[in-house]
């Protein structure tokens, strides 16, 4: 609750190491994996004939203990870590999938979204098959072990001909470790090095750095990588014709200490904040982000305008999911319960406040008021990210057309809404400037509508209400 | 694991509003003090004839649910959340205590230690009472029920002449909601209204500001509030000679938007970073904090210093409690689990490191090592406290003497220890003049080793091991 | 639901064996007692220096696991199994009661209800004790731990000049294990011997039959027995001037292995179903009890009158706490949700239905139809106990006056109501003459209304209602 | 533990009523069903639109409550209870198990076992299925999921002609209820009315009872009846050429209040018990089962014999899972943990003891021995059953060859091994004629080592270790 953020897919892991405790490694992975998925997390390793798995709904933390991971023994193993809208939360929908095969026992972890899911459904029902949830990751899982091809290697490759959409995937087959991701390169996913012969998959390098892996270099946008007891093996390499890598995980997904393009997203943000300095200069004594995910930007938009760096509003870092509902008086109060000001740093000062993104702009106001109430004399809100205007069909859950504010409203009547001195939006030539690789293609799709491949439509309908 | 602070008591809360939820805005204030215990919280109430408690194992947020908040009805409500060292972490524990006494029912909340328990037990136990925990709250609420005095304010009064040491109560009877500080005022307690007729006790103002209630007042050293349809009211004051009030509260257990003496603690850590910027300067390039509760003190050298600010260590913010024990070579990673260097901000440069104080020095030396990894040409260390060469006997999970890393080493064996360039500790005179109270008394005693009030020989036993 | 007996309280059980893993042994003793309380279960035990407890809500085998059984460990230790009533289902009240003395720890776990418990609580409070529960067994523990006398063995025996009412008590002190039993014997407490220098007390000789332990004798009314590496030591002996132990301990409470006076309470059950036969004959062509406590009975029923036996309803043997309510319709169905007759057995049949109590007279009723719709030609209900008219005040949850049907109706009465053919109840004297002791004591007290002792009028209101 | 019976496979439950709370009748009815399997419960139901489910490990009384209840909301359920061993004790088998197909959505509950599994399974997987578990039930679920048929009739009536073995199914899809049977009715399955127009199909027809519906018939073997607003059709029959229904349903399984061919099974166990005294009469004074499933039989012994009837083993009602061994003094102990004797009914008496089956033999010699202990003179043990040589394929969980007393040893051989004066089992000639079906067809595959139909090599060599 008053959190008005986009919210992650999920995060995934996977390990080969013979000498290793791979499951304990798979652990402390999804620990640093954490902010990509909250709601369940789970462990599958293979020994080279049987497979185990645990799965529950919870944090990592939550979900494992000694006892649980005693049984997890192998010498691969792969980890998920799920983020979900309630509704589905749900333990049938627990990753990682572990299901037996006509060539023997598969696991799959999944990040992303098929945009063509609906199509894809009918055709394996067609095929026959019951289906158990309503996830687009069943559907992976299912394509994989019945998919046309004589070999796993076949098979993926089928998959990648057949799926569109964002997916990373860490596939577990009885002997081989595969990491695959689409042709567009949506969400990140690194390969790493560990000990003398142990390699490692994950979504961000955070990982491999928790665990005392070496990054070694990211998975190539359309590639299948297998990994064995020769080491990892691209399969095949389709990269689609433009690389398209989601510009949130710049803004906010990410954690600051992975890296993207050898450079720590944390010097991103700042140069994200840097340039917003630029276009949008501000008449103010002192630079305040909200916190914990715009520090960085407001540190690069201090640097940039020399107005000091301070902070203005404390976080209670325990908010987490509570199943009390304020009444009406906390409903007034609102942002308070997770937000307080601290008055001595605005009481009487001009803030230019820093934000790296607004998707339905209901907090953004109580924030406001929360540091007028504070002294503030002026609040200049600064955002280190276009405005957000359409949704993302492509795994991240951001929201719908009508609950997006700058879908329905321009930049100055948000400016009135929120009831600010000043707004501004650091503009796309400004973020992609930022992440030092202009030349790249990244997925621009909910600041522009326009996305690297073509949407269904009925996936597009879901999202008019 | 990996974390090298003190560790706090307790915090209360209590409300007496016959026109609101008063257990769900204690269950909020609760949240807002979940930082000063995450062992074990509850809720008591009272409507004035019969009282009902809640109380179990684990985070506000995981043991109270809309079901176990229902039967919680009533205008009066004390509520507890409790840290406790392992070994004692039970159910039994938890607070409020809730006892059928002589002069009718009665829940204790309370933050504390006292130093003459060994003393006190014997003598509750010779009255002939059977004792169910070891805890020294047990003994306060036995010493209410039992002690001597014909009605609840008299008990109270022969109370807190008896005991010795620090504690904060809110006390709870079946019409009355009572607030009792130690004369030295060793932790702080406070005093908010909320709404018409409604009023509020907690132990820190944070607490206050996130339910939407205006800060009154402290209660001050030494004194009984009493509060019913009347409103508040002195039943007593019987404050020490010299006020002494915990110095780590201001350094850093109460959070940083809580007020003492209408300053933010923000501003107070600031301040100490400034005065420590100003003692002991260092030629570097940037300045850096352990996040997250050193941050203030990190702004206020960067301010004073003229030394840009900036992040150089990400903490992993789920962090929490895991069963899972790492291996040998996780060990070895070991500070890695939870925090990761930012080597863009460090490589090449010179680095002011800040922390708020070092207990037993076992984390900052991998600190240390991280960031010369991720490429920091120099390391110089400042701690915006006093070397800690003594435990504390009132309240504060510190360490024992052979624990504490100033007890054994002088500064430059600690600066060798830890492998900094440099080290330099804020001059008690320097920690003082930042509170901007010089007059005012502090409790100084795991600096200096002498402390407000006489310590049992057992309890200084206890802590030579 | 569905069910139409009075209630146990509570099983006792301990045990002082040097060589054995006594915890196990209390286990599987409190296992053959779970017929006495189904509601809570615990262990303490004590290693001659510290005591150590696990108690839980649910059945024993739910209650503990290996886990919870390993720290355990010790050569003295005492277990209960709690039945309670709804209301007061509570952690809190689960036994045994562990304290920290003024002479050192002290467990105890109680079965019965003490009759003067309003007025010792009082004094209680006014030593100023504060009291967690509402249960008499926190006055006995308090009682014990803080009611004068020097050593325990003064304090038990000032506590047996003080308690009035129905008590059998294991104690465990840091060296020594008491059993104390009341003056009128109410319930039945045993002393068994196990291995070469082990001895076990209990409520029931089955639980000693169930370890292994042979039977050495019980417990006489008015003892206080003390059991250390000497072996078993008569402390005190006050017996009442009159024997009076529960007849419905021989009736229906306690399991037919179990042996009073050396016979089995299924041989004495079988002698109630002779002696009912001999004063109520009936005119029938099959005999048939319901299952499950009334089989002895309809056992000697059958071999007196010469009528053959056999089964006549199936009784669901999982029926337990279920939480789901029926509906209108399964409400109206009403007992067969627990029983179902057998109509092979029944069809054009003259039954003689056995039961061996009725207290309020809600299934008897449902039952007979049931045997009427399954084609019983008539039904003549015996009952081997006399009418119950009274509540009884010595821990057994019977009912209150208003509940009681033979508080409301004659004899005949009853039989239009429950629309038997004929009915009869077993008469005290032939009640008396089963149990094979002629001239013993036995409290009559819910047959009669006359008590071995005086009752408080404020214990006597309660059951007004 | 100390229980030496087969094991059944489940109970399903389906109904099929506008007017009714289908599920909580289905929870009810399940309740009855609860000796078919302990280890996990579930209820699915469609409203014509959405199917919803609950299941989980435990009984059903644990497994639902109100909350789990209410959104289980429309006109036709069904309800599974499951027995399994514990190696696959897993929620992942929990039934019913609900699939989305190209038909829509299909829920399915299985009682039995296909014998042709293994290449069943084969098929499945070549068709590019990834299956979830290893039990025959996924394997029915996707042969109707993905089987040829446009139709759900077509694919139901092609399953029959494919699958081997046992299976009592019912399947819901979104608007209609089907019962199922195999050809050879190897398990009861049976159809009843409840209400003005409801419909019930139940394993037995205690279930049935229990909720108050009416028995209208059995459902045949080789049949598949479809219920819907119309009521009930059948939809094909396909009998076998000879039905061959499982016998040990007539001897332990089914409750002996269920109706096998309008006679209970009750009354069926009786005329074994005559059948057993006529074939093998015993020179004695009492007759006692080994309770409580030789109740009947012994009951029947008795009448046949004139020796009157008594018990003489009493049984710990609450055994059930514990998870807590017995340490060697009570291994020596053993039955007597579970079963303790009544010496009054035994001493100095010549005893006839039934018992309703022998498997592994591990139980019957320490019964014996407790009886003897008891002062029983002789002890003659008579079998309502003929001897067990050979396991089962089709669905019971019995043992393996190796573990077969009968298989390992001869009659006498069996009779020095139990220490009885005198042994002998029921002819099958008498156990047939017990049934009072003389010329039905019955299987006797576990007595004769003749199956009804072919067993899998793969699925006789699992049995031969």
């Amino acid at each position: 609750m008053f959190e008005d953020k986009p919210q992650h897919e999920c995060g995934v892991f996977g390990i080969y190491a013979p000498n290793e405790d791979v499951a304990r490694l798979t652990f402390f992975g999804l620990y640093a994996l954490q902010h990509r998925g909250q709601e369940s997390a789970g462990i599958a390793v293979s020994n080279g004939q049987h497979m185990n798995v645990h799965k529950e709904m919870g944090l990592v933390s939550q979900v494992f203990n000694e006892d649980k991971l005693r049984p997890l023994t192998g010498h691969i193993a792969i980890g998920h870590t799920r983020y979900s809208t309630t509704g589905s939360s749900r333990l049938l929908n627990a990753q990682p999938f572990v299901v037996e095969s006509v060539l023997g026992p598969l696991a799959v972890g999944h990040n992303g979204n098929l945009t063509n899911a609906a199509h894809l459904r009918q055709e394996i029902l067609q095929r026959g098959v019951g289906l158990t949830s309503t996830s687009d990751s069943e559907l992976v899982v299912q394509m994989l072990a019945g998919g046309e091809g004589r070999t796993w290697e076949e098979k993926m490759r089928v998959f990648m001909v057949r799926a569109q959409g964002a997916y990373c995937l860490t596939v577990m087959t009885r002997d081989t470790l595969f990491a695959i991701r689409d042709p567009w390169g949506l969400h990140p996913l690194c390969l790493g090095k560990i000990g003398e012969n142990g390699w490692v998959v994950a979504s961000e390098t955070c990982a491999l750095a928790t665990i005392g892996a070496e990054v070694v270099r990211e998975i190539a946008p359309g590639e299948i990588v297998a990994i064995d007891q020769h080491g990892p093996r691209t399969v095949s390499l389709n990269p689609a014709p433009k690389r398209a890598t989601c510009l949130f995980e710049y803004i906010y997904f990410a954690r600051p200490d992975s890296l993207m393009d050898e450079q720590t997203l944390h010097s991103i943000r700042v140069a994200q904040g840097r340039e917003l300095a630029k276009e949008a200069p501000a008449p103010a004594d002192v630079v305040i982000p909200v916190p914990d995910s715009a520090v960085p930007a407001a540190i690069g938009y201090a640097q940039q305008s020399g107005i000091p760096y301070t902070e203005g509003l404390i976080k209670n870092r325990y908010i987490g999911r509570t199943f009390i509902q304020p009444d009406d008086r906390l409903r007034k109060i609102g942002v308070q319960l997770k937000f307080n000001p601290l008055p001595d740093n605005l009481k009487g000062r001009r803030v230019v406040l820093i934000d790296d993104s607004i998707v339905r702009g209901n907090t953004s106001g109580p924030i406001v008021r929360l540091l007028r109430e504070a002294g503030a004399l002026e609040v200049h809100l600064r955002v280190s990210s276009p405005p957000i205007r359409h949704p993302c069909f492509l795994g991240v859950d951001m929201a719908t057309y009508p609950e997006l504010i700058a879908h329905r409203m321009s930049v100055p009547e948000i400016q009135d809404y929120l009831g600010v001195d000043s707004l501004a939006y650091l503009s796309m030539d400004g973020l992609v400037r930022a992440t030092g690789r202009p030349n790249a293609g990244f997925c621009k799709g909910c600041f522009t509508g326009t996305y690297p491949m073509e949407i269904e439509l009925s996936e597009k309908q879901a999202f008019e209400r």
